[in-house]
């Protein structure tokens, strides 16, 4: 699967000048990508922008292992067949029009893994969008050079989307919300031959990739997927769609796909460690806390000190700690004698632990910090989920002592965040690179939380 | 009520001239903010940035009918019991240190709770962050001024918090995502007389208000409380705090409060057609929904048809209808073969409506603004659900013939979007203002059109 991802030469079959056609962005998105040796194939040019364009990928010479093919899906077979005849190792089948979109493109669709068969040329899609590699840096696909533009910021989070999800704004979104770091995104489609589970093999072994999410539609070797999934050191995230019966129609003239028996699959997918999720931008959540607490560290897990300004966060808070099947920590006596120190007379010291007084005495900073390193030297406390209201900024040098107290005590930092959208798009910037997982909602940061501790408690039970 | 809200003149118990203090921001504030009578009282200044404070509020002239009320706990009974003497009719308490803090607190928060019984002064708070009312330009709260620098954006949902969530970077939060438009935000914290019950039955009557967004740790009186909610024309939204065991016992310590059974109050909510919040900014989404379709206009409602530019959200939308009990819309004939119209030939057209194809045919603009007038069309489809990918910005006048294309059909319009953060910041604050209800989460989206289609349902039912 190599060639796929680190290629030593891509043939461009549909590449194009005409900058309104996807054939011209993948090429431009090379370009500026692949340092290595790109062939563009098209018999209308006789070069574009300054690379000679070949009439067919029979005359492409050396080296050339992966061709990324974008043309009319009837011309298709014809061309996988070439590529297989020159010795090309694998086809990156970008265009739509196979078994998505009635007889005749599923006879196609036949065609092509027929070929495949025969030559045991690998397949990736047809109608898919390829692959984004933000480490090196590397864009095969027609997605627009504006998700470039906007900035890959490398991560060690690997999606794969059996879909074009991936050029739809989504990886622009997450790239300007900086909400994340990217590995590598792979849309695969249709899955004529490479399926989740060939790209998943990979994925487990590649070591650009900490944290895994997926989403699909099918799972057809559902055999291999939980084997796979089981052997993995890393944590796995996947969305199912198609859950519902409407769902499934939609799934089955989207991609062909036959969504299975969902109970089971959840099932299955839960017995070994899997997480799922249930919306994209909530899987990209689950990964990016997954990626950040990935090993098991501590013996007990799931009792949570929440330090808030707000009572009424706190209660919501410890509402949602119960009901995603955590627990509300019961602070030591010490810890609760060193809290008192803190607050005024008046203020008696529970969990959750509102700081509001503590700030009127001693400033946000010092009350915050003096309570998160008195909660974090406590035996009853695992876990700490710190609400931060950006009333004023937050330095980075801030976010940056509140990590290494929590790191150093071994103890999981959940943040919740509210507050003035620019200084919340830069506390969140800097809590992403330091590692401290922050959300702007607090059911979702309490959600990915649980679904650290549960992965946890999970393979702790699988060590026994 | 009057006073508390379009008071003829401010006497400010407690204001400071020491800008940490939050008796100078109160000061700062209502400055800024009310162009009626301020009358600052503290024996420690003759004036306060040229406004002459009093030593006593027993000296304070005409027009005062409100008195607030910032000065340490043990104070607080001998003042209010002179703002009596002086004829104010309300006091706001924002000071803390009552029942929320032990043995002592509630001594002194019974003795303000008599001294209201005796003379009839009604008491706003203690504990709490009083009001801010965006649409006449009002803050009466500790609030920094940060939040007045935000930018109120006046809009039609007033709130209803029993707690100081309100200063804590909420409104902020609010105003400068741009994400919804409010009238009034009280903060009414202990409930010592005035609770939600009054505050509610205020704003049913206020024409600044259409949607009401109220989170409570308790509902002392039940009975009130549902009877309002069941006269109420407008939507009412509430979050409670507290349900879980342990949320109870932080509400304890927060507001003193008890919260009830839990089961009990959702089902007498429901049935008067109450939409229940988890969560605070989902409250404030469920809000906003709501305020832009507080009216049932169709009979039938909730067949949803599904514009989208990706198969796999389409899907996942898919599954979210059918979970939130809504349906994915049948397209009738006519529609099906408009539709085809715009679409390649070996496409077949099926609700969700995924318009790529089109979309490389026609452009986005087109291809949208056409399968939503044909959806539109169609008498077997209630609502649409559109999903934008920003890949490009969407100018304010397409977005603004979209809504008048669903408004003209008598149509439901929701939006899912994503993509880059700046043009995601722009389109939000367009399609809030041109009333089309935009998320950013796509389970959001759908189950705030839920929640807008079971009112529909409720008002229908309760009709008959």
């Amino acid at each position: 699967m190599d060639f796929f991802f680190k290629p030593k030469g891509i043939a461009l079959i549909g590449a194009s000048a005409n900058s309104a056609k996807g054939g011209y962005h993948i090429f431009k998105n090379l370009k500026t990508s692949f340092k290595q040796k790109i062939y563009p194939v098209n018999p209308g040019y006789r070069d574009i922008e300054g690379l000679k364009s070949y009439s067919s990928v029979l005359e492409v010479p050396d080296p050339v292992d992966l061709a990324i093919i974008f043309i009319p899906a009837p011309l298709v077979p014809g061309v996988v067949k070439q590529c297989a005849e020159r010795g090309i190792k694998g086809v990156m089948i970008q265009s739509a029009g196979f078994a998505e979109s009635g007889e005749k493109g599923k006879a196609l669709q036949r065609e092509i893994v027929q070929i495949h068969k025969e030559t045991g040329i690998r397949v990736w899609g047809p109608n898919c969008m390829g692959l984004v590699d933000a480490v090196h840096g590397l864009v095969f696909s027609f997605v627009l050079p504006a998700v470039l533009e906007a900035g890959l910021i490398p991560g060690n989070v690997s999606l794969v989307v059996q879909s074009g999800m991936l050029s739809a704004g989504f990886l622009i979104d997450i790239m300007t919300h900086a909400a994340m770091g990217i590995s590598k995104a792979c849309s695969i489609g249709n899955k004529a031959d490479v399926d989740e589970c060939d790209i998943l093999e990979y994925l487990i072994d590649d070591p650009d990739t900490g944290t895994i999410g997926l989403y699909l539609e099918s799972i057809p070797d559902g055999r291999r997927f939980i084997d796979l999934c089981r052997r993995s050191g890393k944590p796995i995230v996947v969305l199912r769609g198609g859950k519902s019966a409407k769902g499934a129609e939609a799934a089955m003239s989207h991609t062909a796909s036959l969504a299975g028996n969902g109970a089971v699959i959840s099932g299955a997918l839960a017995q070994v460690g899997v997480v799922e999720a249930y919306d994209f931008k909530q899987m990209m959540d689950l990964c990016r806390a997954l990626a950040q607490y990935p090993v098991v560290t501590r013996e007990k897990s799931g009792r949570v000190a929440i330090l808030t300004m707000s009572g009424a966060a706190g209660i919501v808070s410890s509402d949602f700690i119960e009901q995603k099947g955590l627990t509300v920590a019961e602070l030591s006596a010490d810890t609760e004698k060193e809290l008192e120190k803190l607050f005024p007379d008046w203020m008696p010291v529970t969990n959750p632990i509102d700081l509001w007084p503590a700030v009127e005495i001693h400033g946000r900073q010092k009350a915050f910090e003096e309570a998160l390193r008195a909660v974090c030297r406590d035996p009853n406390v695992d876990a700490i989920l710190i609400h931060i209201f950006l009333i004023q900024s937050i330095s980075r040098a801030v976010i940056s002592r509140f990590v290494d107290v929590a790191k150093d005590a071994g103890k999981l930092l959940f943040c919740w965040f509210m507050g003035h959208r620019s200084e919340a798009h830069r506390f969140q910037m800097h809590a992403q690179e330091l590692g401290m997982p922050a959300f702007a909602e607090l059911y979702r940061s309490v959600e990915c939380m649980a679904a650290v501790v549960s992965r946890k408690k999970a393979a702790r039970n699988s060590a026994i």
